[in-house]
């Protein structure tokens, strides 16, 4: 764990060659370097905890259609997201915005893009029952599924058991401690140890010249005005859970490039933390991502369709600072933030539960859009009563145009090559 | 490993309890155990081979999608499927059979519930082009997403350059090679020390009464006459690849409650080994499947429509054996099945390797059956040409719904509540 101002040094070493590096080619843009999972693990984060919640994370068996785990959208063997634009749930569903990485993630002070939860624990609750996403209908019945499972259940016991005195599966299974426990795992998601991290700890030799005149045009166009902190996410003085930080994207839109940015890349599809809020201002606001192992998380934006890094690191220059990059300053940023990728940590392949003999899925749960055909009216308040997160009044269209996605599915699927 | 003739022994070990017991109360159904690794561990089977077999496995990047792995549908952290009916790969469609266990699949003598392929390698080949699974177009769009990726073609040529002498990505990046390291870690997925196995060993204490009832009431009914052999899937006399043993299923459909299950659980929906053969007498005759870990792949039958291992057995005793079991033995038999549950070998996770800065998922990815409405004529020939496993002749109407579907998908994406 590293706190307060680490300058850089000159790494005492031995090795003689590394002696005449008296003075660091540059500053580093922010004066931390990585903390370590010691300074977001919480008191309780104990091993039967992270293991629970790991299983939990990589159990598709907790989605309707028992093929969603929290691991699809945010692979932790990948970058911790998808490689996709926007995530896809059941049903071959996708949202509206890029996955962000689980990696590191325990260290962000709001989740979300759109910051509409305050903590890991409080963000896992989402995409449990949300319809491009796992799909259950309730918490519920994501629940049940669990609790079907008799493994789970002592594992359950073995956690909470003495917290709530009770080994009824509906008093340890719940809601509360299932997002607990997934996001007890997530806090050890942390990658320390990059290339930036060893330059900032004191080796001038960690970064190339290239990363090195990168990280100087980092500073210089003025990327750390959002980018700062040791995650590269803004602000990072001890904050309270909540206290994201947010920045309008895009802010210059009326560049002539970045309005072409925007016609391209649907960058303003979206109404950002206004979603949350419904207050205008803070429309297009979103929560400043994490730069850390961002080579990894290919394509970028909030809507994903940004191919590559360096054209991320164009469009965020021509549409936040009104900057127009040379070719040379573009590669060399891109090059200092790949010095950004930390050491993934190596773990054991979790096993899932496995209840014995019996269906998990219900047989029926290809039925598409179930929920939506059954109760059309609940679902208009529910979205209504939300915030302004979709568009009321659809429902009875899209009953239709689902039933008729479940007709054609089906007669597709007949009709299709089958390869199992 | 274990060869030949293992007739069960008294374990001889210093625990003054078990002394007693002299002799075993029913012999067992197979006089082999469970062979080890080393049975079914090829030459060149290597550790680098092995790793990069597990990395391809794991990887949905080489889905159309993005979205579906091996791993998905063959889940090695469940009891190597995927807990459903059907299977189910991009954009939400589902195949027409049961995904069968990848845990000890090195040991079939075939692959595929209708045999169509005679080795695991052969079997890695399909799902990645089959509409309904990966969905890619073809094996070369696959291999260029493995391609793009500098880290796999340093893997392939750590493992195949010698064989190839170039370093050139076309040579090395492979169809034979990718479908040869999948079968090299599949090959590693081996369950060995079940109850059953323990047993068969000497120890007479690693069954209880009820399993050992469920053994002798296993052997009665007849269960034996195709579930033979150590992974109780017939025949075991170091068969030729590609010899799998065959049983038509349901044999005895005429037996009326048979007729009930033929029609609640949709059991001569499918053609069986005749849509491989084109052959009469190969109609519904399907690959015996191994019982090992069977009370971890629930649901069951080659429809994956029988929700409980109970009902499998009494399904099975009824259309296989034209027997009516009694309770009693229905359960003895379940719990029998419960012993030749192995151990999971402890894997650590693996590690994609990431391509820099680059998406590798095609921002249109989402574009559902891309290639049948761009081409119809050459995809009807290919079905026919690959002996009637689909119905030709609809493929302008597929192109339609296709369509229907896209836009239908789109705007219901667009107005559902969204959650990431």
């Amino acid at each position: 764990m590293v706190e307060g101002d680490v300058a850089p040094q000159v790494q005492e070493d031995d090795d003689e060659e590394d002696d005449e590096t008296e003075e660091l080619p540059v500053e580093p843009p922010t004066e931390e370097s990585h903390p370590g999972y010691e300074y977001i693990q919480q008191e309780g984060d104990t091993e039967a905890k992270i293991e629970l919640g790991e299983q939990l994370y990589f159990d598709p068996r907790i989605s309707e259609t028992g093929t969603i785990s929290c691991n699809t959208c945010h692979n932790v063997m990948e970058g911790g997201d998808d490689s996709r634009p926007t995530a896809m749930g059941v049903h071959g569903q996708t949202g509206p915005v890029n996955s962000p990485t689980v990696w590191n993630s325990g260290f962000h002070h709001t989740q979300f893009w759109d910051g509409r939860a305050d903590t890991l624990a409080d963000q896992a609750e989402g995409p449990i029952v949300a319809d491009v996403e796992m799909g259950m209908p309730d918490h519920e019945a994501a629940l049940d599924r669990v609790r079907a499972v008799d493994g789970y259940v002592e594992q359950y016991e073995e956690v909470y058991g003495d917290e709530v005195e009770s080994d009824d599966p509906e008093d340890l299974v719940t809601l509360e401690h299932t997002v607990d426990a997934i996001a007890a795992y997530e806090r050890t998601l942390v990658t320390p140890n990059s290339s930036y991290d060893q330059y900032v700890e004191g080796d001038a030799d960690a970064l190339t010249e290239q990363q090195l005149d990168g990280m100087e045009s980092f500073q210089e166009l003025g990327c750390q005005s959002c980018h700062s902190g040791p995650m590269f996410s803004g602000q990072w003085d001890d904050p309270e859970s909540g206290e994201g930080v947010y920045q309008r994207h895009p802010t210059f839109e009326d560049n002539p490039q970045c309005e072409e940015y925007v016609e391209e890349y649907d960058l303003m599809e979206n109404p950002g933390r206004a979603g949350v809020t419904d207050d205008e201002a803070d429309e297009y606001m979103y929560k400043v991502p994490t730069l850390r192992n961002v080579e990894h998380t290919a394509p970028y934006m909030h809507t994903g369709e940004v191919p590559t890094l360096e054209e991320a690191v164009r469009v965020m220059a021509t549409c936040q600072l009104d900057e127009e990059p040379s070719d040379e300053e573009v590669e060399d940023i891109t090059a200092f933030l790949t010095s950004l990728t930390g050491e993934y940590p190596e773990q054991e392949m979790t096993r899932l539960p496995a209840p014995s003999g019996e269906s998990m899925i219900p047989a029926d749960a290809d039925a598409e859009f179930e929920d939506i055909e059954e109760e059309p009216e609940e679902d208009t308040d529910q979205v209504e009563a939300d915030g302004g997160d979709g568009i009321p009044g659809m429902t009875i269209a899209t009953a239709v145009i689902a039933l008729a996605i479940a007709t054609a599915t089906a007669l597709v699927g007949y009709t299709r090559r089958l390869d199992e």
